[in-house]
């Protein structure tokens, strides 16, 4: 090892996505491992508008492993956080031991790590970041630590979902059988590439209410609900096969049917847990209608809705519905500020809705229902970010004053 | 026949309950024969409070068979009133036919029937008018063509639910496993008699919307549901045994968590068609949080909430924790006149809330979310009313002026 990279702190900074599933994880069988009831699908979104980025120093001269989020520093002691770290260690001194030249080149396992981490999005915007964070967490890591191959299965430790969020495009978690969890991993099922004309809008719902959490939720459902045992088993594995066909098959009718009633079947078994929990409120209530009636109107489905543990409804569709279907929301959900900054993200052009359209669905606008619009599509997995002016640490290894 | 009786018309007037259901009917095996796909429990509510009248006039000189429902005329040709008619002629056609000495003294089977009914409650009320309408039509008409017997069989093919209106107190339907449906009738469970201090309360609820009906939506669950098939093979007949014997043992908590659950697996099932069933709104779902939240403070189940096909709540409790609850209701939806009328029915005793169970709850107020109360209790079976004057058909046969 170079004299001076003793010193300066080994620095290293990544970015990974957000994921949305359309075959919903909910329940737990092994609570410490993070093992599912079932296998899910999920879509990668596009980091350009949702990312974690996360720098990790190590250094020797560094007295405790740290954590700042979002320019806060927090508590590294939490269980997951500590598993991820042990699980990275672990294959770290595993690949020394086998004598893998390359890892002599790698930084002391000893040494203290530093770990700041960003999300681009506001937490407000109510999207589950502990999936981006904890991929981002574990990805940089395992760079920081010469650590390569399968590492969705560390990142399931920090996040169930986070598993998922290590790879880009179409991803399946897989809910694997064995006790230990090895083989519950994530796997890519299509490269975001694949379909390059799918587009996704999330609808950032107005919410006055803190919904309850996930995880304690699924928790709660797994030991009350009657209907969630039966899904796990007898629904959620036909539809994983349907669902990978209709991806493969780039079948938008078939993707967005199967992606509306798994959504509406999850949040059927939160309504079946005691007490029930309600993650949609009445403006949920009324996209749903919303895509209901406009798939009907056009006699043909062309939008999907799908919600997770909160009010936000991720829409699917293909790109040259984009802007009717954007219309449709500015105006049954007519925004506070005159559209300005309404949709945020990729450019959504305008579109001029038909007299006949409007009635047809006839619902009863809801001002200022929806936040504003995040306008995306497909993307890849978690990257390295070489421009060093992007690490979130300074040399010293604390925060960079633009990241507090 | 005495000669006068050819002239005058038979004339004869019943009334019948409303029932509530605690383990909920959701899906028909047989559409025409209405044979459901699970037993269900409910409870009749008492007739001081809620009640259909119906009187049934037969004379020869009657031209057609007509029907005025509150007040107005309305087609009689309807496939289920016809289904009922036809029912009780056939039977007391047997009875003749068997040699019934009585039958004799019975109106002519080829007369043409008169049938008027109304309802004490409003339609706005939300509450299903047709168990105790049908209930009351089948149960008017037997009395009319002098029929005795099981009746239910009939009430059922009228509206599948109305069976459970043909008794007082406590009542089952059975479902049977017969193809003519012969053997999927209402029973009895205990009497209203049997648990004096159990209580209803129906929160009748503000509503823009007309939800979808029962008959249209419960076809497309049993449709497009993959958890009601499972609800009704695998869950539903294990908790009819245990609401019979909670019934039985009154055991209030026992009683009002089976209550609680089934309401909202039933509305589980409806979001988990396709499209999907809202029927509660968001002041539904406040009131389940409130009740929720008050047994969590009492340390023990005190009240339970039961909705049907509409965001109507109805609330089971014991007599001693009325006031405190009615007061909670009025505490966290305020309502628009003082409390003025708010409370219909049964009378309420005021009761202080204290600061702290008001903070424990939490809630945010909702003005005006409830528009009032009816304070009932369980209640008898249909009656035969034997004052003339109640009569709601004159001695020719149309609707007295006040009726209409």
């Amino acid at each position: 090892m170079p004299e001076d990279s003793m010193d300066k702190p080994s620095i290293v900074t990544c970015t990974a996505p957000v994921n949305i599933a359309v075959i919903k994880y909910w329940g737990k069988r092994d609570e410490d491992l993070i093992l599912p009831i079932n296998s899910s699908l999920s879509v990668t979104l596009h980091q350009d508008q949702l990312k974690t980025t996360t720098t990790v120093a190590i250094n020797r001269s560094f007295q405790e492993d740290r954590l700042w989020l979002n320019g806060k520093e927090e508590d590294i002691t939490h269980q997951r956080l500590q598993s991820c770290l042990r699980e990275i260690r672990r294959l770290a001194r595993k690949r020394r031991s086998d004598g893998d030249a390359r890892s002599e080149d790698s930084v002391g396992l000893s040494h203290k790590v530093h770990i700041c981490s960003v999300n681009n999005f506001p937490t407000a915007a109510g999207l589950a970041s502990s999936a981006a964070g904890f991929a981002c967490l574990v990805y940089t890591l395992a760079q920081a630590f010469g650590v390569e191959g399968e590492l969705s299965g560390i990142a399931r430790q920090g996040s169930g979902s986070a598993c998922r969020s290590m790879y880009g495009g179409f991803v399946q978690w897989i809910m694997g059988s064995k006790e230990d969890g090895n083989d519950s991993v994530a796997q890519q099922v299509e490269p975001e590439s694949h379909w390059p004309e799918l587009r996704i809008l999330v609808l950032v719902v107005s919410s006055e209410r803190k919904p309850i959490g996930s995880t304690s939720g699924m928790q709660t459902s797994v030991q009350t609900s009657l209907l969630l045992q039966h899904r796990a088993e007898a629904v959620v594995p036909r539809r994983m096969v349907d669902m990978i066909e209709a991806v493969r098959r780039k079948d938008f009718p078939a993707f967005a049917e199967l992606t509306m009633k798994d959504s509406n079947q999850f949040h059927a078994t939160c309504l079946d847990t005691h007490p029930p929990i309600f993650y949609l409120n009445s403006v949920s209530q009324q996209i749903i209608h919303l895509v209901h009636r406009y798939n009907k109107y056009c006699g043909e489905t062309r939008v999907a809705y799908s919600f997770d543990a909160g009010p936000n409804a991720v829409i699917f569709t293909l790109q040259q519905f984009v802007p009717e279907f954007v219309q449709l929301v500015q105006h049954f959900f007519p925004p506070d500020r005159n559209g300005e900054d309404f949709i945020k993200g990729l450019p959504v052009k305008g579109a001029a809705l038909s007299m006949e359209l409007k009635q047809n669905i006839g619902l009863e606008p809801v001002p200022k229902g929806i936040n504003y619009i995040i306008s995306t599509k497909a993307g890849p997995g978690p990257r390295v970010v070489d421009d060093p002016s992007q690490h979130l640490l300074s040399a010293e290894g604390l925060p960079k004053k633009t990241t507090v």
